[in-house]
């Protein structure tokens, strides 16, 4: 165990910046879990179905949110679609709604709705930069983009269009969102401050050949090459403000992980932080890091303070607080609704795993 | 439909030089399904459980096989296993069997017992070489080859020892088998005629993004880039004699496909000619190839000219025949034995494809 030196460590209570939570009986089965991964903020993704487009909408959802679990504070978003106007921003912003989420048309679940381009929506920056909202970013072209458009590719290209958006709106607060890549890692180094990326609970594990063969390790945006892995470890371990964690915990039905055509997603949400300290082991045992890399203040940044500073909310250093536990269960093979109608299969079931407990 | 020319061309029966028919249940299944293909010749390989190392178990699988499916010739391979020696090929070369097939250890399907390193085959080679048997490769470095190696750069990373291979035995044929990359296609044109490459039924319609989300279109090696598809379908009209059809047809127990972790293989068999022809047709349509490129010339080399001259086996022009039919049937959604108990899912379910009749 190459970080046992984790083990009691107390950090301040986890931020997951990235959240799918669905809605319904699905809702019903994994928001209880937001607690159990070391989280009490959590930044709710709004592409339900039909997504989430106006403030009531979003109110109404928080409000079921909160009622399953009181003790999590859920930021809202709402998603980018031609019927948000600057009104709705200012509505939005109002009524506690903190960004905005884009997803380009067709590249992941529920993103029928997307983007087909940014420039019909400047007036909608605009007043989000005024407003001093969150503009959230699924960094992918889609392949309607271009013939060599792939996967693979997906997200290095629409790195000029981050770039863009950052120079014409400069102080407009923009996350790529669960970047995968070395190359999006440099890109949202080279912008000014107020460009940050996510990085996920799964993606510093995978690579291409994980997700070949195995459906629970299949997401959007795909994991990449062994190098933007180890990227994406050093990069956590970095203490660069700009990259914090949101796990893009999204949970889909076990049967539509089984099936002629699979659901991209990877559940992640009750092991959240568990999930990035096992990670940042198998990074030490792999030689990517060394165990003097990983610091309390590393921890402290990447799973709490940046993405809360980032946001301008509270609730990190000095109030709840979680105690590090070093392996002794596993994750858990199936995640089932107390009906048995709903099933959910978290990333490495099986395997051990460290644990957050409250203190 | 852009090759509506081909409706009723008159073809020599094809030749699909790379097939697994397995055993038992699945055997009962899928021979069967050779001929509806446009098929009369097949090459078949010998990674069943256990894999065929010994003449004995070629020859009564050989057996096997022919009772199933008397209008088809079955050339026998045996799987590269240390408990092959030179008097093996020796016996094997006399008992008809016409090639023995590498498999580097963990690749794929059934490949646990696969080669770890070549050179202690060296002198098996070498009796191949003077015995004029066909060396069968997988063309794909194991992952435990490099941190770096991933299933994307895995064939083209073989490709040194694809060379190094021909260097060391000139004269000893070999093909690289179900080749994917650019890169394999310059390979093989760079080493002399002794070395071919097989292009499978499959991999000139899928790129990285076909096969992310959908288990029907997984196979090893995974299909690469839009470029790699667009070089597969330029090599097939290229009538260059080095590159002929071998479908890698590979059947997989439905609910293997549909599960936590699902096989490598695409089921192409009943549908072989059909899907070339398809293929073809999806590549004019996307502007890679021009109708013009399309002859009977061409198809007569590649799906059944070329692969016979390699093997030196007959069967081809001036005896068999096949009409090409334009598609008027859409590929069935599954295939099941009579007793329910197998069930395999083929390509393209439920989409048109060119028919081969028999003449």
């Amino acid at each position: 165990m190459a970080l046992a030196k984790l083990d009691g460590m107390e950090l301040p209570a986890a931020a997951d910046m990235h959240v799918h939570l669905r809605d319904g009986a699905m809702m019903d089965l994994v928001t209880p879990t937001i607690r159990r991964g070391g989280v009490n903020t959590v930044y709710v993704m709004p592409n339900l179905v039909p997504p989430i487009t106006t403030v009531q909408h979003a109110l109404d959802y928080q409000k079921r949110l909160q009622a399953l679990e009181p003790n999590v504070t859920f930021l809202m978003s709402l998603y980018l679609h031609p019927s948000i106007s600057q009104a709705t921003v200012i509505e939005a912003k109002k009524a506690g709604i903190t960004g905005i989420k884009s997803y380009p048309a067709g590249v992941t679940t529920h993103s029928d709705d997307g983007v087909l381009s940014y420039e019909q929506f400047y007036p909608v920056f605009e007043e989000m930069e005024r407003q001093n909202m969150v503009l959230n970013l699924h960094g992918e072209l889609p392949p309607s983009a271009g013939e060599d458009i792939t996967v693979l590719n997906a997200e290095e290209a629409f790195l000029p269009t981050l770039k863009d958006l950052h120079r014409r709106f400069p102080k407009l607060r923009i996350i790529l969102e669960h970047c995968t890549s070395a190359a999006a890692i440099e890109a949202v180094k080279s912008c000014g401050p107020t460009v940050a990326a996510t990085i996920t609970a799964h993606h510093p594990f995978l690579i291409v050949d994980d997700w070949a063969g195995d459906p629970h390790c299949f997401c959007k945006p795909v994991a990449k090459l062994p190098s933007d892995r180890r990227a994406l470890l050093k990069t956590i371990v970095s203490r660069n403000p700009k990259f914090f964690f949101g796990t893009d915990s999204a949970p889909h039905p076990a049967a539509t992980k089984r099936a002629d055509r699979f659901a991209a997603g990877v559940f992640t949400q009750p092991h959240a932080v568990g999930y990035v300290i096992d990670a940042l082991e198998e990074g030490v045992e792999m030689g990517v890091l060394s165990a003097e890399d990983v610091t309390r203040e590393v921890l402290e940044g990447f799973l709490s303070g940046f993405g809360r500073e980032f946001y301008g909310v509270g609730g990190g250093d000095g109030e709840e607080r979680i105690v590090l536990s070093k392996p002794t269960e596993a994750v858990e093979n199936l995640l089932r609704s107390e009906d048995g109608a709903v099933e959910v299969v978290p990333f490495r079931r099986g395997r051990m795993t460290w644990q957050a407990r409250w203190k």
